[in-house]
């Protein structure tokens, strides 16, 4: 496992705080070391560090109540939907207490004239789409795993369908959110725009939990559209893939999804969920429009790939055949694992712009393979997002080393295109020192902000800074 | 003329300020009367306050170095576009140094591969667009005026096709800006999402200059369309124009503009541009896409218009047509102008959920009446956004105070509604109260941030707080 540094903690504020919040939730608060361990659980290998007491609130003043508890005792607030972020977001580096918003699971109202919604925290995206669906609506941000909308507005999450329907920043109206003093307010009312004053909607969307805890929010929905259909095309390099995907958005084609999985990625999908793709650069595709529109789109971009030199273009409006193709690539983490038995996986998320996107996709491979690290590698190309992740022995410190030395020569690399280190996973403990590397002095500023809504940095400390 | 109050002023720092800048700047800073008093003009009635000096920068360190002098000093520092925003954004209660961004107005490049482009903040969004058109490339944001980009930034701009394009806060990837103390940062990378901290890019759109001066913005552009097209549809009542429009949304027709027009905004605009329309509630629509594509958008939304008793629908792929259709949508202005000569107009700017436009609107209308004004009324009603402007003599005191109690009035009522006083106007000096009624303790935030970030209050002071 790889360590991150602890921070100082204030035991007697912890205890006096636990002691508070025992008497007004009761069972709600838990402070067993089982408990507590899960809520510090990253999904990388970045060391746990749990919190010193979970806390289960059912609604924005109780988590008004906890937060104004652990600022008058300077203890520190660590929100938690699922714990599936990948950068130590959950994790407890100055213990405090961890708000877990697994209660606060409600849809407070769907609003269908107007296309939103207002959920608590809590509430998972899959939760959420099951709701819709009979309204004929759906939340189109994908990150994979079933997130809560908290934890994915916190992240600015997006996924496969962001290059059609945009990231977390995009479909989040309105926040309430509870401020480090305990504070409650609301970032905008629900009209779809607005320059009423310092976009604090877009502030909190991406602050990882540092400036405050979300507690409701007001989501953009979008009509299930009248068709979908999606297509598989092999490419003889990543370099042919990518170029495909360059027409295919300068072209306009308004794809709901464009996937790109390189040859070992196809491989890892191919034997977990006995497909039996051709093993070589791989791009999926979703479409979404009227009967006409997805059929065009489909045939426009069959005619891009064959240019660049695409084989066995096969698009199909079967639900069934759809659904198993992205469940086969929603299923790419497991299969990654079961490419070496035992290991764990390290996801990198650089983005750069889609012109550069070749490149780094060919050095991130070739220099992982001179590394000698198995890393397959997806992406989510329309955007220039990509996760090459080592597939490494938890035990072997010089692979780990290495791993490391990857990530680090990756996110500068990135960087160097005018790309980022982190298209959509966030900072968190793991990415702090790129974060400087990537913004310079305006991580001062971000840095001079923290300070001004968190004097005393009890809103998830250790994170992003 | 509306009276807005002065704040101190700083004369020694001014003087001081004004002899640094002349050794460095020469011609280039101007202080004669004229100048001053038109950078100090307001498009709307607010009275003008005129800027001690007016500087002309070339480059990002010019406006570093005006910045550090300033804040030396303490003396206030304006940005200045085109001088086309709605709210005395540019005038200088307590006096200062307004910057002119009118000559640092060069494109730096445009990536067309990667749908990008990056701009001095003195380019227009129509000198953009000429430069881009060879490319096959577009720029969509339109607020009507010939307004300059860091303008536009500034303001959280919009206009009539962010329906499906976005406003700037969708279309700004990245911003280099000078801060209060002359620090320069860059915001963001150039890719095209990320999860890198906070959203300072967000935090400086719609910011109004107060946190500090946008001096390069990479903007997000799009592929023009293969075909395009734009229809016409009246309808017995405003409920009905605005029962169509929702239908429209909600089925996902992705509409690139529809504009309603109430029947006195028709009436001048008959008269403005030598049309022919109908007397009646009037929707403007556009479409992008394949050349099948936008006939089967027309012809859906012709169905959709049919059923709520739309009448004299038509649609035309004619360039010529539509764009004699969008002149005279955008010389709106000018047309209400003349159903009053000598009168002046107030442009209001909420934005409401779109299930309560019509009623938002027909309360709207029915008051002005009762108030005895005559107010066309023009909306970007995709948006829920629309502008109802009173024609006003502007020596009439009572009349002044009527359009100013309506005004108010009609920002409570948005506000009620869940809805803003401002869809992309800004508050600048004009709406600062209204922005307290609508969000309430989360100003008191916005007010640590600027506290933060500027603790002399030298960026843009009496706008916004």
């Amino acid at each position: 496992m790889a360590r991150v540094s602890t921070l100082p903690r204030n035991e007697a504020g912890t205890e006096t705080v636990i002691g508070i919040l025992r008497q007004a939730f009761g069972d709600r608060l838990q402070t067993g070391a089982a408990i507590r361990q899960q809520h510090g659980h990253t999904t990388t290998w970045i060391e746990t560090q749990p919190p010193d007491a979970v806390v289960f609130p059912h609604s924005t003043e109780e988590v008004a109540d906890i937060v104004r508890a652990c600022a008058e005792h300077r203890v520190p607030v660590i929100g938690y939907g699922t714990g599936t972020s990948l950068e130590g977001h959950v994790n407890a580096p100055a213990g405090g207490i961890c708000v877990d918003f697994t209660q606060m699971d409600r849809i407070l109202a769907v609003h269908a004239e107007d296309l939103d919604c207002v959920v608590q925290p809590g509430v998972t995206r899959e939760q959420l789409n099951t709701h819709l669906r009979d309204q004929g609506l759906f939340f189109p941000i994908d990150p994979g795993a079933n997130a809560s909308l908290g934890g994915m507005a916190s992240t600015r999450a997006s996924g496969t369908n962001a290059v059609r329907y945009g990231t977390m920043k995009d479909n989040v109206i309105a926040l309430e959110a509870v401020m480090p003093d305990g504070r409650i307010i609301r970032t905008a009312q629900r009209a779809r725009k607005s320059s009423a004053g310092y976009d604090l909607t877009r502030l909190l969307v991406g602050a990882e939990g540092t400036l405050g805890l979300i507690t409701e929010i007001t989501l953009r929905l979008h009509g299930i559209p009248e068709a979908m259909s999606a297509a598989r095309c092999s490419f003889p390099t990543v370099d042919a893939a990518c170029r495909a995907v360059m027409a295919t958005i300068q072209y306009g084609i308004p794809v709901a999804r464009i996937e790109l999985l390189d040859r070992v990625a196809v491989r890892a999908v191919n034997a977990y969920s006995k497909m039996d793709l051709p093993e070589a650069p791989l791009l999926l595709l979703e479409f979404h429009g009227s009967e006409a529109g997805v059929a065009e789109q489909a045939e426009t971009f069959g005619t891009i790939a064959e240019d660049v030199g695409g084989a066995g273009f096969e698009w199909t409006r079967s639900a069934e055949e759809r659904n198993r193709l992205w469940k086969a690539r929603h299923d790419f983490y497991w299969a990654s694992l079961q490419l070496r038995p035992g290991a764990t996986g390290f996801a990198t998320d650089v983005c750069v712009p889609i012109s550069r996107l070749a490149e780094c996709v060919n050095a991130a491979t070739a220099r992982a393979e001179e590394l000698g690290l198995l890393a397959p590698l997806v992406g989510h190309v329309g955007d220039g997002n990509f996760h090459i992740s080592p597939i490494v022995d938890p035990n072997d410190a010089d692979e780990i080393a290495r791993t490391e030395d990857f990530a680090g020569w990756l996110a500068e690399l990135a960087i160097s295109m005018d790309g980022t280190c982190t298209g959509e996973h966030g900072i968190g403990q793991g990415k702090r020192d790129y974060l400087k590397q990537e913004l310079g002095p305006a991580t001062e500023v971000m840095a001079a902000l923290k300070a001004a809504i968190d004097p005393h940095n009890i809103m998830n400390p250790g994170k992003i800074f």
